[in-house]
């Protein structure tokens, strides 16, 4: 599994053409925002996940991960960029919204995407050990459920995924200098 | 499955002390709590779903759906009972801290609850066409997660289930009236 996903992220990002259907400078655009919210979780030592959410061309819900920081399992990017965007479409549902996200979504925020009835998720790289949108499984495209999401993934994967990494790379020396000291 | 799950909860209301090794009184007592909740969205019009968590013996956390009074996808009983236990446990993992809820969680919380790493959580009657822990499928027991919560069903479920179909059953005659006005 983690393999398949290694060699679709590395396809997509070296074809991206190969997303025929979609209009990839808008997603590029919005995935470049999603990008800008995770360098915010990367500045407080989060892992650095963005989220923005595209109603008519507009962003009118961002969020970053701030799990430790705020101490609340909620604090996902995902469901903060949902919380403010039910906000400004004064509804529940976000019909007629695309969801940007730089990391896979998570099975907790997978199940809001689909309670929110969003129609489109972009994900930049996928999440091969905890994501829900294809690796472990895929909550946005179950027939049992009542909605179904549409999924474009590996716009601008590797910048996605290198911010991750760099993270990852940063922690594993942050606790080995507190082990020595 | 709808059936296998009404047999299942037919079979625990009338038998509860076929769950061995929980303490039936305690998880009754806490039951009474969450409908307690879940009848503060009765009185909303929204659909009767409430939930406490307990830790060491005290609830930390309560919420009931508001889902369409607050026009918030993340509105749901459960969440805003981890957000609230989260902020009273200074923490995002609520190990230890059981979850009592009215109904099946869906594919959000059941998640959250994941995400949270909560280890047990008590239901009181299923969902057989959108429950996640169970039903449509078992969020709390997949091998591939990090986390597994153990799952007691059926608690105090024949008030659960009436509170729902009473819900459902006055909806129904609410929009009857509406379409006739």
């Amino acid at each position: 599994m983690d393999q398949n996903i290694k060699n679709l992220n590395k396809e997509l990002n070296q074809n991206p053409a190969s997303r025929q259907g979609t209009d990839i400078k808008k997603d590029e655009k919005y995935m470049r925002e999603a990008i800008r919210q995770a360098k915010k979780a990367y500045a407080l030592e989060e892992a650095p996940i963005g989220c923005v959410i595209v109603y008519r061309d507009k962003i009118i819900g961002r969020g970053y991960n701030r799990r430790t920081v705020d101490k609340n399992t909620l604090a996902h990017a995902e469901l903060t960029a949902i919380r403010k965007a039910c906000r400004k479409m004064e509804d529940w549902r976000l019909e007629e919204c695309t969801m940007y996200v730089t990391l896979e979504p998570c099975q907790m925020c997978s199940g809001a995407i689909v309670q929110a009835r969003i129609p489109r998720v972009v994900v930049g790289c996928m999440n091969p050990k905890a994501g829900c949108a294809g690796s472990i499984l895929n909550l946005l495209d179950m027939k049992e459920f009542n909605h179904q999401a549409d999924l474009t993934i590996g716009v601008l994967g590797e910048e996605c995924s290198e911010m991750m990494k760099q993270f990852f790379r940063e922690l594993r020396e942050r606790q080995k200098a507190k082990k020595k000291s």
